[in-house]
């Protein structure tokens, strides 16, 4: 039985594990799913730089799932997403993209939970080619430094603080995690805000889902393989 | 076990059979569900009067569905949307909404069928407050008479036509069938096209069992039935 | 002689005095103007809900106006404009189109005073339907409880901190009052921010009576009634 | 009494006359309507150059008019618009800006008949700066060479195909006729197009008229003259 | 050898000399640049109106520059950039629109120092033209009176103060000087906010020199003298 | 002396030959152009993946040539064009950026002559990211076959008949070729159309020659080397 494939184009395999926990609800629907770690890629992407050099050994890997019945780009940034369309006729959901599709649906003005201040301008990039952008409220950054980030009370305690401004300054109706592989603090947002709160390897997996099923891609291609 | 409930705000029989058949694939997931006509609905709603007057007895549909897991509105116009959010904390769909959500994951630029001309600026209106319209291509209407409407292949044709204009003078990279019930000419359209093909009851079924299994709601309020 | 006819599609006679004395000023330009209370409305309009369900008697009523010129829906949202619109050839001006429309002639970028903070998102759906969001400045609610909106000398002070925050904060160079019933607040409003201030009604009455005595309706249809 | 002040900015007196004509149904309201052909204009405004030269004498023609309620600059394009608003705190409206947000009380697309190609750009910043390009459905040039324009069947001829095309392949539900003095074309307009037609001196008269009744302007400054 | 001609619209021949040095760097690329100042303007150009009048003169000037390459209109508002279009066919660059077009070369999303707030709205309104504004992440004034802004030190000041405000409260990656005759702060701008700053009668005649040598202009006529 | 370095990241020599006698124009600049061919490219860049798969090598490409005082990326789509802001202090520019900032300084909308419809839609991202959209007119593909590109008079008639319904039907007022190693046809398609015609490798070569001369870059930072 195929699969969908959900590859997360960093080498870390702690945030693999968090998309796979994640995604672990959706597997009632009864289609395998299958995470994989992008062993090339570098521990976290935090640059152009780095996302772009994640999509070559990414496709390869890609290629190398013989039984993929669509594929899911886990980093926030969708980096490959459409280099993966064009080898591919299956379903491609990228987290980024799917995050925001499924935000539209929940409330008016989406706000964006960012890592690093310099994915900003990549967000914002995305959100205009995705024509979105009279619908964001806000997109701000988190603030940590790396020895905050590996401590979950500092990390969830930001979360909740950028939530509660992205609410109360920006006037956000929804969040989003701007970043796979933080799943586990995705109902803490919720109490503290009041907001639903869009996991973006969730609503990727969610969509891929539902495309493999009602035979949905980008193409009506039906290559052999891919 | 709760369902999903899909409601057909007009009152044809007809229309609600094409929408179960439509998204049977979905059953698979593993949530019921069910289809159901507003008796009190119009046989067809052609214009926003129609539509707007569907939405007290959709309501009390609705909240008579004791065992909903969620909701979804099957009237391309999406009447209601926002009034049954305000009465329910479970998920609400509008087929709309969930269609073009849906096809700004599989291109860039796209292209709507919609039956009647007067049907157009109601869909601009709606694109316009879902902040989507640079991705807008086109929308056009079918140009058919009532009596060509009850013929298939008048109306298989006319959406072919529709399709292709949309395609080739509009730039559609994706076609939107902008009306329930006409899921069985999708594969003609896809392949006389070669577009990928959005039918709204399946995009809003898929989007609604996603919200449901991963407790993605408008409201966070989780009371005990609505 | 035939009349304009001014609803408010909320069961508050007051508030309908209030708006009968606001367009009184306009009464200068020769026509009748006749407003109406919706006696099936709610005692005020707070959801998405109560709103869609005073269409349907509010279409009644309209319809039951054989002397009708021209129609205002006086609630800021516009509740059935565009099916009262389905149903009457003649004029049909809703208040919060009106209200954005003539701001736009006399500043930049609009600020919009909302009574509640949930009525935000449908404020912004609509200016997204309209098509006008590039110039919004901003749009807040006056954090006031149902207690103190009763109390005329807070509702001033907090249409006044309101206003002052949409123009120091958001850049605001023009105020719309979002809600029917406050243009008793409209020279406070003016004398303490320095810019102009539109009160709905106003506006809405304004323009219809031009639409009337242009002859400028939706429609190029001249039925016998509506 | 005093008096609304029309000014026709190019030297014409029968595009003065026929504006004069046009808003004759609005002296109905009770204002003086007084019409001024600027003597230092052009013959026509055929370019930016020509627009802006005009504001100059202007701006001395509308500050010599000392019982001034309220301002029109009748030329599609609003020159000086701004510049007049900086001169006077009396009600200043420009016919291009009334039209379009007249237009969009009306219908959701509107498409302008423009008199000459090159006017096409110049329209489009004028509604880039409004933000109002998402309702824009075109703007078509009439295509007549000066010896036409004098000829009346030609330009209503001319006119009628121009708005049809914008109605069936622009996709416009109101029109606007994007030049004064043309107010005789308008029935005929509407008769061969089914759309409503806006007529920029009639709106913006109709909204400057209410302006100066609802005390509203662009600066609540209330000086002596202007 | 023809000139590229740099006008500053307003009286200050201290501004003249402003820009003078400041674009001195760009004498290296081979093309004379010559600044010369416009007797009959304002000493400062401060509303829309003054901005207006400047226009006939600024064309008679640029007329009779008989050895120009090509111009540059340089105040921020760009008076009579499309009028000069039409009278020249020699490039023709305003230093607001080549100041945007520079900046969005640079970073994603641009912030501007206004020098008084009045001037925002007409910024705005330029923006809105050009279509640029989903990349505007602010435009702010500098708060400072006439004899404030008359003392280097204090004008320094509150150019980063409001540089520091664009890019922490707004989400500025860039900044544009929103004025000629700043080019002095630059460098202090650069330094104290540590993003890219954009002097805009650098980056107008930059772009001037380069559709000079590249045969680039608003048209393809290509007259005797303009 | 240090050199403006563009990268042609196919790896065809004759299409670096054409970029390099296109921007010869600008030698007299007097900043030394070095235009490389990016040997491990494919021979033309078709689709993202292949695109997206030339920026590891032509970052390696870019870090070898340590003279550099800036880079242009000379294809159409911009490949790695952050990523190689992310990798130097040196101004980059893209060749598809530039050529529409140097467009929208020529005329209020431009038309793109795309090589293969497949293309356009990831232009639309590329000007949906820029946030340039309102001032497309369209984009149209060549229509030609390999064999036909092949052949000069063939390639230069489908330009111009391009490059005339992008005028005629969709309003352009300018035109950017969509693609590097098309400069030779510039001339013939500004006689033919009567339009400005931007190519884009000059435009960027202009702008960066500008960034370098005026010390303007993405960053402030200012490195050892890149």
């Amino acid at each position: 039985m195929s699969a969908l494939i959900v590859i997360n184009p960093n080498s870390s395999q702690t945030v693999t594990d968090g998309i796979d926990a994640a995604v672990d609800p959706l597997r009632a629907f009864g289609v395998p799913i299958r995470c994989l770690t992008l062993a090339e890629g570098p521990p976290g992407i935090e640059s152009q730089m780095q996302a772009d050099l994640t999509i070559a050994p990414m496709l390869k890997l890609a290629a190398a799932q013989t039984d993929a019945a669509g594929y899911v780009i886990a980093c926030f940034g969708d980096p490959g997403l459409h280099a993966l369309r064009d080898q591919t006729s299956r379903p491609v959901v990228g987290i980024q993209e799917a995050a925001v599709m499924t935000a539209l649906t929940l409330a008016q003005r989406f706000g964006v939970i960012a890592i690093l201040p310099a994915s900003i301008p990549r967000h914002l990039r995305a959100f205009g080619a995705m024509g979105v952008l009279d619908r964001l409220a806000g997109d701000r950054a988190l603030g940590l430094g790396v020895t905050d980030l590996a401590d979950p009370a500092k990390s969830r305690d930001a979360m909740i603080a950028t939530g509660l401004r992205l609410r109360d300054e920006d006037g956000a109706n929804v969040l989003i995690m701007g970043c796979a592989g933080m799943a586990q603090y995705r109902q803490s947002l919720v109490d503290a805000t009041g907001l639903p709160v869009v996991e973006p390897t969730q609503a990727a997996v969610s969509m891929a889902l539902g495309h493999i099923q009602l035979n949905l891609s980008h193409t009506q291609k039906r290559a052999t393989h891919a």
